[in-house]
This record gives C-alpha cells, structure tokens and sequence, in this order.
C-alpha cells in the first residue's frame, strides 16, 4: 500500500519523475538525484515499509538476489573500481526518506572520499559487556 | 574454504580472538574492534568470498534474513535510536579486510557524526546517459 505522503511511493507511482535503470512488479532502482558519484542507484521494494527490519522474509530475500544484480550491473557498466552498498534506518541513521531503501555508490580510486569516521575505544571489559547484551536479544 | 592470509578466515577458525555475538554453520557475527559507535557488530559468511558479488544465491538470500534478525537485536538491545547497514567492496569502496562482511552500525541522536558525501552534480543529459549505460548491463 503506497503511502501518500512518501516520495518515493510518489515515484513508483510515476508521479514523481526519476530516472530508472531496472524495474519489475515488485523492486524499482533509479539514480539518486544527489549522488556521492555519478551512477549512485537506490533500489526500492514498490511497497511502501519504513525501515529494513519491516520487509517480509520472502520479499527481504528477493531484494538481497536484486542487490547483488544491480550492484554488478553498476560496477561492471561503470568500470568502477569499487562500490558501497548502505542502508540507513530512522532520522538518526540519517535516513531521509522513510521509505526503505539500499544504495549502491559506484567507487573509484580518485574519487576522494572515504566513509571513515571516528573510532571509539572500549574500556576494559566494556566489549564484553556489549556483546553479552546483544546476545541476550537473540 | 578458507583463505590463510585472511585475518577473518583466522576468527571464523578460532585462532584470532573476536567477542561473538551469534554463530551458526554458515555464519558468524562480532563486535568490530574499531567500532563507530559501541555494539558496532560486523557479519561474515564463515565461507571465504572476497565481494559481495561473490556470494552464491542460497547463501545471499540466508545472509540477507541473518542481516535484518542482527541489525533488530543491536537496535533493540542497545536502545539505539537509528542503525546503519554498511557493505564495502575493493581497496577503493573502502574494503580493509578482502573477506565479504556487512557492517550493523548502532547509531543514537547525539553521536555527532554522519555518512554526509559532498554531492556530485549531473551536467544536462548526463543523469539519463548513466541511467542508459547502467540499463545496458541486464
């Protein structure tokens, strides 16, 4: 269900223009408008759902096979020497629009950036600590 | 089959350290040592592959299900307000370790950093001449 309110459901709906590169009845990739390079693709399950842990099982697993195709695809047609693939999640995450979505950013080697942040640094035992709260959640 | 010289071939057999977080028989998930933020977890398929083009089918599809369970239980243990979901491939998409590894990035609010790249700018046609040469790999 699209929701009406949502760019990129505006998009799949063809209300919004964009500039696509696969398309099928369930998945949509097109460019990014603001690329960190050009060739930068976002690709979209057509159903409108927020964050990455709403997609169904059956669907998530089809969009990981498009994944890998796509990012092949723009690899490869690109002769990029490397490639990103990120998904942000909730304002936070820096997720800007609330509609899922994974980002393939064609790399090469001149091309100045870096996904490099800072570093933190576990106390003593805090790793530990960490690891053993999250492996409680399972 | 494992890789010698690959330091996560070396955690996945035990012989390097690493605070696990989950493991089964194709998979294992740690804390990254140098993390972004604390509860940083790094999944890997225990097979080698360097890329992320790499993966045979069945396993993507079983790693993608890994993936979206992972990143649920860092957001929801830790409380996070937002998580990143990071894939990098070749020395020049940022890839320090060549053994194909997603990276569950806990984000908060306040942690005072972004994924912000300076945006690149499409010249006239150039955006439509991308999309059609990215068409052209399928």
């Amino acid at each position: 269900m699209a929701d009406k309110d949502c760019i990129f459901c505006k998009i799949v709906e063809g209300k919004i223009p964009s500039e696509k590169v696969y398309e099928d009845d369930k998945f949509l990739a097109f460019l990014d408008i603001m690329p960190a390079n050009k060739g930068h693709t976002l690709i979209i399950p057509k159903e409108h759902y927020m964050v990455f842990e709403d997609m169904p099982k059956e669907l998530l697993k089809e969009y990981s096979l498009l994944l890998q195709k796509i990012s092949k695809v723009v690899f490869e047609t690109l002769k990029a020497d490397g490639y990103n693939i990120q998904q942000n999640n909730y304002p936070a995450g820096g997720q800007v629009v609330p509609h899922v979505h994974f980002h393939i950013i064609p790399r090469f080697s001149d091309d100045g950036f870096t996904f490099d942040w800072e570093k933190k640094k576990y106390e003593d035992e805090e790793m530990q600590e960490y690891a053993e709260k999250i492996k409680k959640g399972f």
